[in-house]
């Protein structure tokens, strides 16, 4: 199997995460992809996935499976013990909801802000992700403001439980650490008095499958190199 | 188990096929939510679900699950045969990607431009849905193109195949169908010369499933008596 992404990324990081947690690390075989100068919104890359975004996973049938929720369920179900995901149909659409959740309150407008409201990852992206348009920096604004209301829906959440859908760290766990991870770097971090959200950050971090992963250096290296 | 929603509008018709497709129409009651008044948007039912957004199951322990793909897992699962949401690996992943590509290019812009770039519902849940801010009016345009941009895809991607997820109907087709008919009551129409989109669409119309259920009629009745 082949994983198209670059390290430290968001959504690559996320699937990096669920490998460790799986351990099928050794599983897959990584192709970069120069998401700076823009390779996966050009046609070679668009054929694998019309989204134009990373990671894509391909399967040895060539089977190309984009989106991260998809990813996971792919690797989360091979062994038949699908921790990340769910067992029971409860556990299934509990998870699936937080996992929808996190993406829609964080990293999805994590994104958006990034992309239209900050200097991004520079010109040669923003002209495939953000051309201009009245409004947008409005709007990407607007999903800024979004990001930190969440903050304070998950910190609520978190001081009665020890992870988003409940006892055990999921799928859901996974976006919303990797959304965080995003709006560190963009800028929107969480308030100092965040303590079940940033307890819960802690816990996370200090997950085997989350220790020392690519993943916690996220961006940075490439913010720092373009001089953000 | 309880549904709050109100039959015909996209997402409520998503979960009412999933019922039907499951056999399970009878096993839950539902409670009708005042959507043209915004009684979602207002603390009662927010405390049921954060994103204001029907529908939302509440389950006999009083767990509540909101989401539609969280739903259609729920369902789709209890009784060990998910044929809507994958039984395999390789199904899961490819019917979760086509599901989140359906909202990502068709049900989450036509919402938004529906709210943002239409006369939406009426003024009362506009005040909600889609409070004045400049750029507005041109996001929810960019909206409404990435939507006619998909019907394209979607329309290249049903020539090699019956379904978007390959040779079974499943969670994936469920959204598109729901999303296009938001699109056509929207304004937004498929081009008579997409026939292979065309003619999925009468194949998934015609599924005993789908076929007389109260998604057909679509928002066409509210709007209508709301006038416009």
């Amino acid at each position: 199997m082949k994983i198209y992404d670059r390290p430290g990324f968001p959504n690559p990081s996320r699937i990096r995460i669920v490998l460790a947690a799986k351990g099928l690390d050794q599983a897959v075989e990584f192709v970069p992809v120069d998401l700076i100068g823009a390779e996966h919104k050009q046609a070679a890359f668009l054929s694998k996935n019309p989204s134009g975004v990373v990671p894509v996973l391909e399967l040895d049938d060539g089977t190309l499976i984009s989106e991260s929720t998809a990813i996971t369920e792919y690797f989360d179900n091979l062994d038949g013990n699908p921790i990340l995901t769910g067992r029971t149909p409860k556990e299934k659409a509990v998870i699936h909801m937080m996992q929808r959740r996190a993406e829609a309150y964080v990293t999805d407008p994590i994104g958006l802000y990034f992309h239209h409201a900050t200097s991004g990852l520079g010109d040669t992206l923003k002209a495939y992700k953000s051309p201009d348009w009245d409004g947008r920096e409005a709007m990407g604004q607007r999903e800024g403001d979004k990001v930190r209301a969440s903050l304070t829906y998950f910190n609520e959440l978190l001081q009665s439980r020890p992870y988003l859908a409940g006892d055990a760290f999921s799928m859901a766990d996974i976006t919303l650490f990797a959304g965080l991870m995003h709006a560190d770097v963009s800028g929107i971090t969480v308030p100092a008095d965040y303590t079940a959200l940033l307890d819960w950050r802690v816990r996370v971090s200090e997950l085997p499958s989350v220790k020392n992963r690519s993943g916690q250096n996220f961006l940075q290296e490439d913010l720092t190199r373009l001089g953000f």
